[in-house]
């Protein structure tokens, strides 16, 4: 450690549109110290997510924007290398926002031990983590499912996507994902067992959805917004039931779009188009994490990973994932177990 | 009756944008007879509602189109002039759905007779009819007001929006009422009680809103879609509700709007957005009527009626109607009493 050095990813420019790397700086420093009461912490895996995009604005959110020059915000799992905290001890593995970087000095609290037993570590922040509970609750609680439903995923490969689907699956629903290629959908189709999918690059969303569900669809889970979501409007069945987890094909607009627009078809259909964040569902965590261990552990429920190595390479990652060109939930590798 | 003839007011084309009249028949012709088991009817009030330019498109919707050459669909109140049905005597006030003619025959079918108890017989089509039931059930069920509520009502002086506000009112919320005219203002806030109403036609509709709701909006009842919607949106606050039940100015544009914009803003503030059709609590259509006639009765609900005589002026008091230039609900005294 002694000859080792920080590498901390800092916002460096708001975009303004698509983000580039300039818009990051990787800035290289000295591991830094601790004080009594702190930890200071490794990251062994950062996670990658859509919802960070709204984190480089600064405009009015459910969270505050990273300020610049600050290191961005996220999730990862991390080891305590050192302690002066009674709370954690040296090879603690823990979860938490820890930001992207390299080493962190953390006072434990927001940080929760990670249970080995539940699958490995990255899990945590992944299937068994932020994601995985976002599709847990998402789905089950927002679009009570029933069985028979006709259910529609978007982003049907990434992180929250395939965990909707395979739930779905569970659940008794028919289950059509969309996703950006020929081999997503073949893993969507083969690996997870959907019932369909629809490449929205080569296909036509349209006549593809209405050869896969001609009577209509009562469930939506919305993680890109756009034009799927003008396709699906379109053919909702009464009662049908919206839940509005991410809108990532908007994310990179530089002009705020106004409001809703053909809100009558909810109104022909008594459908309901509901947004959550997940953690609303804080207290109930525990059984969300308890039903998806236990359907990993008996093969009902599976997960991808797209893991790159070194934390000075998400910010290009992160880029191509809002690009769509991940394949199942991202995830950068910071250091060796 | 002898001298008398039956008008028909027709659908003669299916307007591209905003009807005109020339888009309506006015037909004269003899009044009919009946069979055995019908019973002959004379329209003594019929309402107009915004829902009815839906019916004159040929697209898919929750209720079929009105046919070309057929008359005009719509909720009256007439008087059973002859009977040959045993459901029905002579003088019997019913409501339903008779359309725009003055004589019509009827089988008995899906009439309801009037409580004449309840309030003036035109009220069955009014405020203790479709629209007021309308209000009813989208505003309680959908929206699920608490005291202190911050709720939004479009169209706050036509036939729902008038009740939407009202029971707000009763209800403990804080009301801000939009409508096109500072004569409507006026009556909102002097007659019925609201505590703020924004002229969308002379003011600027986000300015006003940041002025009477700064903390935000918890409850929107659509009435109208389009810019207010917009702004509302971006207005949510946490847990916000949003009752989808009419989008008139959207009804007569020509082009297919695509699906919905800017939803992000549900995800931010957790917010539902639901639309309904009152006929699916029709069930509890007893209970709302009950409560709303005590109200009345009570007068804590007040309502207003714009009444236009002689059924041949429907077409064009239709057009103003979804012009905003009706005050109150829109009715058409086709009969005297």
């Amino acid at each position: 450690m002694i000859n080792e050095q920080n590498i901390r990813i800092l916002l460096k420019n708001r975009p303004n549109g698509w983000p580039t790397e300039d818009d990051f700086e990787i800035e290289v420093s000295q591991i830094p110290s601790i004080k009594e009461g702190e930890i200071l912490l490794e990251t062994m895996w950062l996670s990658l997510d859509p919802y960070m995009r709204g984190r480089m604005n600064d405009a009015k959110s459910y969270a505050d924007p990273v300020q610049i020059g600050a290191p961005m915000v996220g999730g990862a799992v991390a080891k305590v290398v050192e302690s002066r905290s009674p709370m954690f001890v040296k090879n603690d593995i823990v979860e938490g926002r820890i930001g992207w970087q390299k080493y962190a000095v953390s006072s434990g609290i927001e940080l929760r031990t990670v249970d080995k037993s539940l699958g490995p570590i990255q899990t945590a922040i992944g299937v068994l983590g932020m994601p995985g509970l976002t599709a847990y609750f998402g789905f089950l609680d927002v679009c009570e499912p029933r069985p028979g439903d006709i259910v529609v995923v978007s982003a049907a490969s990434g992180a929250v996507g395939q965990v909707v689907g395979q739930i779905a699956k569970i659940m008794g629903c028919t289950v059509i994902g969309t996703a950006g290629s020929d081999e997503k959908i073949k893993f969507i189709l083969d690996e997870l067992g959907f019932d369909y999918g629809i490449n929205y690059k080569s296909e036509d969303i349209c006549e593809s959805l209405d050869k896969f569900c001609p009577d209509g669809i009562d469930i939506y889970f919305d993680n890109v917004g756009g034009e799927l979501t003008d396709a699906v409007m379109d053919r909702l069945r009464v009662g049908a039931r919206i839940s509005v987890c991410g809108q990532i094909s908007q994310y990179n607009n530089s002009q705020l779009q106004l409001g809703p627009r053909n809100i009558g078809s909810l109104v022909r259909s008594q459908a309901k188009m509901e947004g959550f964040l997940v953690h609303a569902y804080s207290n109930k965590y525990p059984e969300g994490l308890d039903k998806m261990s236990k359907w990993i552990k008996e093969g009902k429920l599976k997960y991808k990973e797209d893991i790159v190595k070194g934390i000075e390479n998400a910010p290009k990652t992160f880029i191509g994932m809002l690009n769509g060109e991940n394949f199942g939930k991202t995830l950068i590798k910071v250091s060796d177990d």
